[in-house]
């Protein structure tokens, strides 16, 4: 059923959920995808894809439902909305979230949507806008064994690290610790560009030597670059990322964890957004830390 | 006279500059090791490099001097002290110092190297034991051109990623900035395996997966599956960070630039040397945020 | 109707409740008391007051009632639940509400007591217990005016600072506020006075000199001298103020306001009560950081 | 020899000096003042007091000489430097340090005095202005406990709260720990109201209820109704807590001792600095909240 051939319906054609679904197509899958901005659903349909004017159309005959959306009540509003997905998928669908939703949400509906028949598990992404599109997306999975492996090929399509983390809502508690690590990284990575800039030392040179060691990691390669250019163009929106850290706080609170670099990073992240640069992408927390250090360019 | 056959006398033959000196006997340079402890200078000679009684006796013929000493005061001993570097090294030898020190301190004597005709260059490394062992080091170096220029053959017999980042003490300034990181991302990692581990996920799925994305770097990949294990083994000890950070601090202060992060990465490393474990690896931060978590095993 | 001789009837008489049920009897009103326990309205028995089997007894004939419970889902549960307040309470009754919850949760309840004819106000407390003893409690208020006035007379009977600070919720969250400063300052007194011991310096001579200048504040005054006793008993339990701090974090996160200090607290508080101390004073956090710093005695 | 009518030498005529040197005079003794900016001296003489062109001029005759300067080398300077106060003060005579610097230069120079019949206390002050005028500081002393004694008249002259905490430096010490807590206190209070504000609460309402309780502390008195009108007159240069907070920073990390909540309270006071700020009131801080928040008006 999830070979190649088969039916899969994609709501929410966003940054992110756009590029998937054309891997999707060019995997060989039938896509049809569900997006409110029409101008989204074009697009896929240049690339192959086909367009349902609602969301009913659009899962009713799906073997697959694959969901990409902001936040936690879109998915519960697609979910268990009036002619959403529990009330028209088939019996049998099985649903994938890769949406980043609070992790006790994404238990309650994988609950719900077994007690209506359907299969699902919560399978959120990182590797941004990049990854999407070259379809290498990192995957973390939670929820049954023999769904995981149902999903596997879909995954595969669109991501190149999958990995199956556990029980339903696993896949969103590693997806809150990669926000975590996502943002404190960003703000490290911010901290050392402006403290070698105000040293007088030349920024690529120091990227390219930090890299090398062991402080090197993906935001340095790709994120520091655009930091010393001063330029902040999503990406991965503020808004979203501090909407993560809230989920992150939130479960960590639950657990009984501390992480007192991660609440910091949520507080700069938040200043950010309250400044009203929610917009940009978050590596702007570069713009933060210039902005308190004195050193933004008039 | 830096190709190989040159004389290079290394001074200090510990942890890292062991291994370097080694790589560099490898290269065809002749080496003339000293260090205070003779079992270090033993492992040497039977690699094939020879034995120094003092650092006189290192110096006074080599072409090239290496320096991989564990902080500032050691390094000015080594220098300005009695039969030291300054008084017996002969005129036109090359300085490299691969320490950690105060970028002040390495202008001071960079400068004062060349008010007696030695060429000093600072030449930080970062990469811990597994890149001093296999050669893989990334190696920031202040200094000038021509001297980075002849410095070069040597510096890439111990490193992989060799970047000339500005002028004297530049190296440092960006030492510092790597450290920050290190110890930033450090605490985020631990911070990140003991959420997931509370949570009841599977650490080595997560880290595979967490490592696929924007996350991934360097200490998830080399630190994360010890910490996972509870095994805090010097590699890099908590001393020799919180060291590093005094300097990161102390020159973040001096040019205005905010660390919020770093300054509180800092607090932690001090409070695991408080604590008595300043001889455990830095990863041992993970100790720190399960003793934090109440989630020490007894 | 609020002049003494009336009819208040108390729910919840522990370490807050159960003192200020008293002084309500002193001040010369009728008490009626309601607690799960019986222990606690033995105790108010004994100083004049009287005891109901149920909630609903305690409130019908009451013409205020004080609620004084732990948690949000405490005040709902008394308020909202069967035979509870809402049900039982005649109309024109004056509900005090000096539980410490979340502001919105507040602002729900007061709104719904309003549509079934109980005013209602938000009046948390500050102060402690010897304030709840005492009657020196500060007392921060929110709801109408002409139900401020109303209840004035029995907050007299309580408190020593009594002030409307705004519409319903407003109570709460100048609550928020006041367990932001408090959770922070007691911290900031514990890092002062472990900093000072381990110099050498007398606690108590430092305790006196520090709270003559501008650093002077009332948790040195109270709190100091038992932390350098190692003394940690309610008072206030840290599992509480826990609570709290997660009310101002998701409060300050709705306002967009920035608050490092305050985030960097709760990760404080939250880590005690992670390893254990949940029973222990706030003032606990003087354990934390004499733990951090290595100085805790055997 | 310290009864009033004694002579009394005071170097350093600034914010807190000028003010200290008017009470000495107030309080019968013959006060001799020294000053670099000659204004500063009139305001002395027009007050009762004598002016000296030099500082040997000053100390010279002197029973006691009383230092008011603003860092450690400029209260080296005048105890070291040529004609300085180690050359021409006569033997016996002691001087009263009210600077706040390094406790190791206190320590260092209180012994250099000693080894030329100089006696020395280290007696930094709190308290700020509004306390150096009202003769209300509150004084940290360390030395000798004859030296304290006969001391005594003189700081009794200028402040209210005498304490004699230890051995030299051991007053330093304390003053560390007292900019410890005034600079967390000042961002806790900053924090809480921005929090209320941005909740549409009345500050000042808010600041009379937060006064009453635990919380209840002398910046909320004297700094909050100026921060809220946005007043941010020194007072206490931004730039001189910043000095004082680098000695804590250093003192903290030699000790070993964990202060987070201290070590971010450095980074928001430095950031203040770094943005042109260095010449406001420390109360400054709350416009750094309020920048971070988006809630500067333009």
């Amino acid at each position: 059923m999830t070979n190649p051939g088969c039916s899969v319906a994609v709501i929410g054609l966003g940054i992110m959920g756009g590029p998937m679904a054309v891997n999707l197509v060019k995997a060989g899958y039938d896509v049809i995808g569900y997006n409110r901005s029409v101008a989204k659903m074009q697009a896929l349909v240049e690339r192959g894809g086909r367009a349902a004017s609602t969301i009913a159309e659009a899962v009713w005959r799906a073997d697959i439902v694959v969901t990409v959306l902001p936040d936690s009540p879109d998915v519960e509003a697609v979910a268990e909305g009036q002619d959403g997905l529990f009330e028209r998928a088939k019996s049998g669908t099985l649903w994938i979230d890769c949406s980043t939703i609070r992790p006790d949400v994404s238990r309650r509906l994988a609950s719900a949507a077994h007690a209506r028949g359907i299969r699902a598990i919560d399978a959120p992404v990182s590797g941004g806008e990049p990854g999407a599109i070259e379809g290498t997306l990192s995957i973390m999975v939670g929820g049954e064994a023999a769904d995981f492996d149902a999903a596997k090929p879909v995954l595969e399509a669109i991501g190149s690290t999958i990995v199956h983390v556990g029980p339903s809502g696993a896949g969103q508690t590693v997806k809150a610790a990669n926000q975590l690590l996502v943002a404190g990284i960003m703000e490290l990575v911010a901290e050392a560009l402006v403290f070698v800039d105000a040293h007088g030392v030349d920024s690529d040179a120091a990227i390219r030597v930090l890299s090398g060691g062991l402080a090197g990691n993906r935001i340095l390669e790709r994120k520091a670059p655009s930091m010393v250019a001063r330029v902040y163009e999503p990406g991965f929106r503020v808004d979203l990322h501090h909407k993560d850290l809230g989920i992150l706080i939130a479960a960590a609170r639950e657990a009984g964890v501390a992480i007192p670099l991660g609440a910091l990073s949520a507080q700069l992240m938040g200043a950010l957004r309250a400044q009203g640069y929610g917009d940009l992408d978050h590596s702007a927390l570069h713009l933060l830390v210039e902005t308190l250090s004195g050193r933004r360019p008039a």
